[in-house]
């Protein structure tokens, strides 16, 4: 990995810290990424769409990357892991709830992609979920564990935003072939996606490659390549401002499906990622 | 309080619940809420700027609804709360850290008010804390009980986004006197607003009102009306989307110190929170 070496705030980091990245702190967690491994064995890639600082588009991203790579003739899943603001079903239409009242969890096959979202589990996904971090762990991991994918090309995660305890337990719980960061042209933005960067690295994960999401011009700026290369990493394409998206996804509707310009700017970013 | 019947995703909230709101996890933090009481007493009024989702312009609030009130002649102190994304520093140009060779810790004065930030306290805030969320909390508990604000007639808090770990953490460690909730004029961000608000007031806490940020017209979107309604609260102005603004904190710049219709816009908002 290009920057193992850079260190990072973190508390006993020298004598916690492992090969396979940092020492989960509550029990039963090693053994339940085994079974979690085993259950997702087939699904040959696991896509992890992140950025440390919310807002940026991340939700947007994984909607509309998971329909193009299925538009590509993959089989493709598509797992909504924020527990805070679960947004997937808003940004999909989906009202539909997961039968919860056996195992295994079946995800809802929508859209040509099979969705599940922790809002899918919960009795009122408009109500918040106030839970400490061990407790989120557990339900992530229960989640994960159960819910049945089959055979997939690509899994990819939505996932919440900040470098701590939800999206640690999920980076600690998944097996994540690599990371998707999303970024927009802002300089601040730029700065907290290079600590987003830096925190999957510190997990021993890969950085697939840097999306400018709300780009002003056809071209990614500046900022965005200079995240790209701070993380030995590169640009994977961007999506322009275009107020048409929010609207979209405001009823429910998808923008690669409705928008052919839209659509070919996922289908040039979808290619790079398969 | 307006909607406290209403329930929430929040398990064992029947056996852990007090008057006060959530029984803490953790030991020990009902003793420091208390010293942290004390610390603060000179302080009017804690504001808490909130939002569960991220990137709505928590931040930006905060930075220039702090300034405004400084500038209508209130002597006032901005927290930033953020341990994941702690960009107060970044959105004022700060490059000075605060001094922790010893307690108590002495927020830094410029542009008329008193600034603390969670990136002031670390070696460098580049990197990613990667903490879980008990550490958090006992790092929040530390900072806020070890910062000297003196007396103040406002301090305006940055929090983190989420409903979980560290938002609860700073709600219940410390006696916020109002929320202030930000929203965008997006149906989906207006849907996590409502959660937010429902978080706070979970947790016996006022909200204050709810500004809405990116605006598209002159007036607040019937989104943002409809978040006010839900909590039984009001709208307390709106913030037209201004490329401007991002620019200016690009650069270390407050917008309200640099442009008359942004300055008169925070100014509307400041004279209805005061």
């Amino acid at each position: 990995m290009h920057n193992t070496s850079r260190s990072v705030n973190m508390v006993g980091s020298d004598t916690e810290e492992k090969a396979s990245g940092m020492h989960p702190s509550f029990a039963g967690v090693i053994l339940q990424r085994n079974r979690i491994k085993e259950k997702l064995a087939g699904i040959k890639n696991i896509i992890g769409i992140y950025s440390a600082k919310g807002g940026v588009g991340k939700t947007t991203v994984s909607v509309n990357l998971a329909v193009a790579l299925a538009k590509m003739g993959h089989s493709v899943g598509l797992l909504d892991a924020d527990i805070d603001c679960p947004n997937v079903p808003l940004f999909m239409g989906i009202e539909q709830k997961m039968d919860i009242s056996g195992f295994p969890l079946k995800p809802i096959y929508i859209d040509g992609i099979k969705v599940a979202s922790t809002a899918m589990i919960v009795d009122d996904a408009k109500k918040p979920i106030i839970w400490r971090g061990a407790l989120i762990a557990k339900m992530l991991g229960d989640f994960f564990e159960n819910t049945e994918w089959g055979e997939l090309d690509y899994l990819v995660i939505d996932l919440p935003p900040g470098t701590s305890d939800a999206p640690l337990s999920i980076m600690q719980l998944l097996d994540i072939r690599g990371f998707v960061l999303v970024t927009t042209p802002a300089r601040i933005s730029a700065i907290n996606s290079v600590r987003s960067g830096l925190m999957a690295q510190r997990l021993s994960k890969a950085i697939l490659g840097v999306i400018e999401n709300m780009a002003e011009g056809a071209k990614p700026s500046g900022n965005t390549e200079y995240v790209a290369k701070e993380l030995g990493s590169e640009v994977l394409g961007s999506i322009k401002l275009d107020k048409r998206i929010s609207d979209y996804q405001d009823n429910g509707k998808i923008p690669v499906m409705e928008d052919e310009s839209i659509f070919n700017e996922f289908m040039e970013i979808a290619k790079r990622v398969a």
